[in-house]
C-alpha cells in the first residue's frame, strides 16, 4: 500500500513537470489600441477563472513573422515549463497554412499558425511534439461564420483550454511530423578567424544591434575586454556598415556616442553606441536578410 | 430536507449565473505613459486580493466617447458574464453628468460616466438595470477633496467592490430609468437595393474600415464572393470616397494594394486594401459623423 | 491557553499588516515592443504561481530617473501595503551603483538600483529600512555571465521572491544607512506672498503641467475659485512662461483654449488649457531643472 502511494506521488510529480501551469502568454501584431487583445483574453478568461493571462508583446510590426519568431526565442525560456504561448501574426489567415501547437523539449507550448513563427524556438528549444489543431472541436462555439479572427476563436480558445487542462495536449489534434515551416537566415558560424551571423533583432528602445552569435561561439576568437572588434554589416549582400567597436563590459567604457560591442542579456554579441542609437545613426535594421561578420584584434 | 437542499443548489447556480466573477476590465483615454492606470489598479487590488485585473485599452483618443462606446460593444460580449468593466473617458468630469453602473441583459456590468459611452452596448446587449453610483458611500476613503480623478476614486473603487462582492449591484446606488445618454448615428438599414450604415471604427493597426452593417443585413443584397460592391463613404453629407471593392473571403483574392470588402471578425461589413491602409490612402476616419452606402453587382 | 491563542492571532494580524502581499508591480524604460518586460514577468511567475504581476509603466523615457522617481511617488500609495515594486531605469548598469530594496514607512517595498529613483518616495513615504541586495544569493541561477540585464536576473527575481515570501525582507541582504541617492530640485516653499516649487511632471496625455505644490501649502495664499493666479515658469533660471490662470474647479469654467490652474488628482497645483495642451503651446517640460513661482490676486 505504501509502495502504491509513493508510486502515485512520483506519478503526480512527473505529471506536474510536464503539465500545463494555467499561464497563457499572448503575442500579436494587433497593437493595444483596439479591443482585439482584450477579446482574446476575454475568451480565455471565459474558459477558466483559474488562468493567469499575460503578454509577450502586441507591438510586433504588422505581418513581421521573423520578429515574432525572435520574440518567442528571446522570451519563452524565461517562463516556467508548462506555460502556453498564443502567438498570432497571421498574414496568411484564410489560406491553407496549418494551425498548430508546438510542445518544446523544455515543456513550453506554442499555439500559432505554422508560418515561420516557430523557426527559432524549434531550433533552440527543440521539438518534443507538434500537433495540428482540430478546428472541428477546438474552436469557440458559434464562431464558424467568421473568417478573419482565428486569434480569438481558435488560438486563444485552444490555448486557454490547453493551459487550464480542459483538454490534454493529445486532444489538440493529430500529431504532425517533427518539423515546422522555417525561414532561411545566416546561422552563426566560425570561418577561419571570422565569425558570420545574423542580425536577429534591434533592441529597439535603445537602438542596439543584437546578433545570433552566442557567447560560447564568440569565445573561439579568444576576445578580452578592451580588444577591438572589426564589424561588417550586410543587408542581403551589400555592405551597410563597417567599423571598429571595442569589446566592453559596460557602456561607459567608451566615450559618449562611440560604438562598442558587448554580450547582451541573452548572451549574444551585440553592438551599441554609448548613450545613442547605433541603428538610427547607421541605418541598420534586422531580419533574416541582415547579416554580420566580425573579427578581433587583441590589444597588446 | 433533500428538497430543501436541491432548492438551495438551484439558488446557488442561479446566483452564480447572475453574479460578479471577480474580473475587472479597465478602459480609458489615459495612455500607459503615466501612473494613472496603475493607480486605478492599485485601488482595485486594495479592495480585494482575489480580483483579476485586465485591460480593454487605454489608448482611446482623448475625450473620444464614440470610440470608447465602440470598443465596449466590440469586446464586452467576449468576456464571461459577471465581468465588471470600468470605462473612464470623462471630458465632463466636474460637470453634472451622472456616474452609473449598467447591468446588461447578458450579465455584464459597466461602470462609467453616463456621457454616451453606453450608446452601443445598451443597444446591442440590452439594459437589464442601470443604477446611479451613490458617491456618499461608494468613494475611496479620504478622496473627497479631489475633483478630477473619479476614475480612481469612484469608478475603479466601485467597480472593484462590485466585482469582489463587497457590495451587491443594489448597493451601487438608486435605480435609474432604463435609458442611457445616446449619441446619434446612422443605423444600418436596407433602402431598396442599397444598405446605409455607419463607419463605426477603423481597424487602426491595418487601416481597415469597419461598418455597422451586419452579415445578416448584408445577406439581403444576396452577395456572393467575387461580386462587386459599390461603396460610397460620406463625412457628414459630403462624399469622401466612391469606388468598387470585390466581396472577398481572403485578402489575397485581390492584387496587392487593391480594395476589397469582407466580413470582419465581428461579422460586420468592412473595407480594406490587400497589404495596405484603406484609411490612410483615402483619408477615411470613423465616428458618428461618418456613413456609408453600398450596393452589389452580381458577377455573371 | 485562550490567552496564548489570542496573542497568536494578534501576532498573525500584525504580521499580515507588515508582510508582503504577493503583488509585484513593474516599472521600466524598456517599452512594450520587445520581450524584456515579458522575460521579467516570466522569471517572476517561475518563482511562484501565486503571484499577481502588474505594471506601473514601461514608457519611462530612456534613462529618465527623475520621471521614474515621480511615477513611483504618484502611484505607490494607491497600492495596498506589502506590494513589491520592481523599478528598472538603470543607465549605470555595470557601474558600482548599489542594488537595493527600500521598505517605506507605509509598508511598500521598492526593488531598484539606488540611482535617484527613490528621491521622492523616500521623502513622501519615509524610509523604514533599506537593504542592499546580496547578489551572491539573490540572483537567478546561471545568470552570472550576463552583465546587462539586472532587471530580469536580479530585480525581478528578488522582487518575486520577496513578494511570494520565499525570502524575508531581512534575507534581501545587509541593512544600509537610512538614506538614498537624491536628485536636487526646488522644494515647494512659501516666500512672502509667493510660492515656489518644481514642475514635477507633465500629465502627458493631455499636456497639463503638474507641480509639487500641495493643496495644503497653496491654501496659505488663501485662494478661492475664480481668483487669478500669476504663474512664472523657469527652466533652470530662464523664464519660459509668464501669465495668468484662473483657479478653477472644472476645466469648463474657462473658454476653450484658455489657461487655468487647478488642484490635480494628487492634490497638487497644476496648469492646463481647457481642451488643449499647455505643455505643447508654451514649450514646457518637467524635471528637476524646471521650477515655478505663483502668486494670487483675489477677485473682488
Amino acid at each position: 500500500m505504501r509502495k502504491l502511494l509513493s508510486s502515485f506521488i512520483i506519478f503526480l510529480i512527473a505529471f506536474q513537470l510536464s503539465a500545463q501551469n494555467k499561464i497563457v502568454v499572448f503575442q500579436s501584431d494587433f497593437g493595444l489600441k483596439d479591443g482585439a487583445v482584450s477579446a482574446m483574453k476575454g475568451v480565455a478568461a471565459g474558459v477558466s477563472g483559474d488562468l493567469k493571462l499575460y503578454d509577450l508583446t502586441h507591438e510586433i510590426p504588422a505581418y513581421n513573422i521573423w520578429e515574432a519568431a525572435y520574440r518567442l526565442q528571446q522570451t519563452v525560456p524565461y517562463w516556467p515549463a508548462g506555460t502556453v504561448f498564443v502567438s498570432v501574426i497571421d498574414p496568411g489567415v484564410g489560406t491553407n497554412r496549418k494551425s498548430v501547437v508546438l510542445k518544446t523539449n523544455s515543456g513550453h507550448f506554442i499555439v500559432t499558425p505554422d508560418n515561420g513563427t516557430l523557426t527559432l524556438v524549434a531550433e533552440s528549444l527543440g521539438i518534443a511534439e507538434i500537433r495540428e489543431i482540430d478546428e472541428a472541436v477546438n474552436r469557440r462555439k458559434n464562431s464558424e461564420g467568421s473568417y478573419t479572427f482565428h486569434g480569438r476563436d481558435v488560438y486563444a480558445y485552444t490555448g486557454a483550454r490547453l493551459a487550464s487542462g480542459a483538454i490534454s495536449f493529445e486532444q489538440v489534434g493529430p500529431l504532425l511530423p517533427k518539423k515546422v515551416v522555417s525561414i532561411p537566415y545566416q546561422h552563426a558560424v566560425l570561418e577561419g578567424k571570422k565569425i558570420k551571423g545574423n542580425i536577429s533583432i534591434l533592441d529597439i528602445q535603445f537602438g542596439n544591434i543584437w546578433t545570433n552569435i552566442s557567447d560560447s561561439l564568440f569565445k573561439k576568437l579568444d576576445p578580452k575586454f578592451g580588444d577591438i572588434l572589426h564589424v561588417i554589416i550586410y543587408h542581403n549582400n551589400k555592405i551597410i556598415y563597417q567599423g571598429d567597436a571595442p569589446y566592453s563590459q559596460t557602456f561607459g567604457e567608451v566615450a559618449k556616442g562611440s560604438p562598442l560591442s558587448y554580450m547582451n542579456s541573452l548572451m549574444h554579441l551585440s553592438f551599441a553606441l554609448n548613450m545613442g542609437s547605433f541603428a538610427d545613426r547607421y541605418h541598420i535594421s534586422s531580419g533574416n536578410d541582415w547579416s554580420v561578420e566580425v573579427s578581433v584584434t587583441h590589444k597588446k
